[in-house]
């Protein structure tokens, strides 16, 4: 039995998230089904984070175990040709028995981006959130600071989330903007449900001016959700991906493309 | 009777091309009949240019006639609203009566983005043309040069092109590697049918490294369509937007945002 990692991309908008779940359209089940192709048996997929129905990956990890000889390339290409057109794998690579894309990553990073000009545009539906007022990324950059660190995210946290725990270590948050784009880059050692969506719609409270940029820390003190502002939509959201340990030689996340500068 | 010009943004994977022909769904049709709504009366548009089915315009600029008494803000949301998520107006602006969107542009701008990596791209699937094998984008840059200036662009015209003239200035070109992509930008006065996919498609024989550099200026001089590549697919190709005198005071074309640095 050999184990494999995978880069995944894909684009959320058709599907009800990752997770595998009977009757639903998921990430998970498609590419289950694609690989099990390749190997000629059925086989089970381990991610890196699972991510809500319609958000987007740049490189999802996942794991799988099969006994079929195959190269990496006919992995990637094999599986590839029996993908849909909306999830491809970026690379395949054989990796020890002991990796796991969940438990081995170190650091995960996601990318929100939000359309900010008047008009919606016909090249970015689904794949941006379109906020039509203009935001102040400066202070919205200045107002995230304060969610950098070992915190409690309660204030940001789904109530349907099954952390048992509401600690998370946010490493760097950075909002910026490019030209009719705000970009917020996080990275950190994990996200509760929702959490990323539910900063970002905090943030954009203060990018609007509707309120001061020491806000987001006495939402955060609060430690109570109904104290933050709205979950942002899903379709602003982009996993970039996982990080793990350089023993493992995998590809880190890929250089966000999109927006531009 | 008052002239409005309007910026028009669409994805151009699910239409056969601009022009409005009978039994076809294009862009033209479907923004005429959303204006329509909006002005309570039928009316017809005329553009800059004229795409190519599957072809992307960031800023595609038409004119048309109303005496609908709308403001240019009632314009812009009540046609977004009823435009396909696919087809956007990025503004709407009263000109004069002189105004003629192809005939007063001075000049086009067109953008070909290649994705350059081994496996194809869920996020970028009918929205760049995917290149498996490296290309050598300095060398494109450079054979490229070859084609600025005023010059019979023979050689790179759709044997269905109906100018009476081959005759083309273009003023730029420019080819340059950012990541996994080539990016080809070129602007000129106008351009024949085909001409920048024809481009394109020579330009990638001198990148896989199987002409010389100096094969473009040769295809150029032959003034022979058989003689040039192939015709790079659609998908990779966005009308950047046309120029206008200054006194129209119209809006630039936009600053392409994808594919980032």
């Amino acid at each position: 039995m050999a184990r494999y990692a995978a880069g995944v991309e894909y684009l959320g908008a058709a599907y009800s998230g990752w997770q595998a779940l009977t009757g639903l359209h998921t990430i998970q089940a498609e590419l289950e089904r694609a690989l099990g192709r390749v190997a000629d048996h059925p086989l089970t997929v381990t991610a890196a984070g699972r991510t809500d129905a319609g958000v987007h990956a740049m490189q999802q990890v996942v794991h799988f175990d099969s006994d079929a000889v195959r190269s990496d390339y006919a992995w990637l290409l094999g599986t590839n040709s029996n993908l849909a057109a909306d999830v491809s794998l970026r690379w395949v690579q054989a990796v020890p028995i002991g990796f796991h894309a969940r438990h081995s990553a170190v650091e995960r990073s996601y990318r929100y981006v939000i359309h900010n000009r008047r008009a919606r545009s016909a090249l970015l539906g689904g794949r941006t959130a379109h906020w039509p007022r203009p935001l102040d990324a400066a202070a919205m950059h200045e107002a995230a600071q304060a969610l950098v660190g070992e915190l409690d995210f309660s204030s940001f946290r789904d109530s349907q989330c099954q952390s048992p725990t509401p600690m998370r270590n946010v490493r760097r948050i950075e909002v910026q903007r490019r030209g009719d784009f705000v970009v917020l880059d996080i990275a950190g050692n994990a996200f509760l449900h929702h959490m990323v969506r539910n900063i970002t719609g905090t943030l954009v409270e203060v990018g609007l001016g509707k309120q001061p940029v020491a806000w987001v820390a006495q939402v955060l003190a609060a430690r109570d959700r109904t104290k933050a502002g709205m979950t942002a939509p899903a379709e602003g959201l982009y996993f970039v991906g996982p990080q793990y340990p350089a023993e493992f030689a995998l590809p880190k996340p890929p250089q966000p493309w999109f927006p531009g500068a």
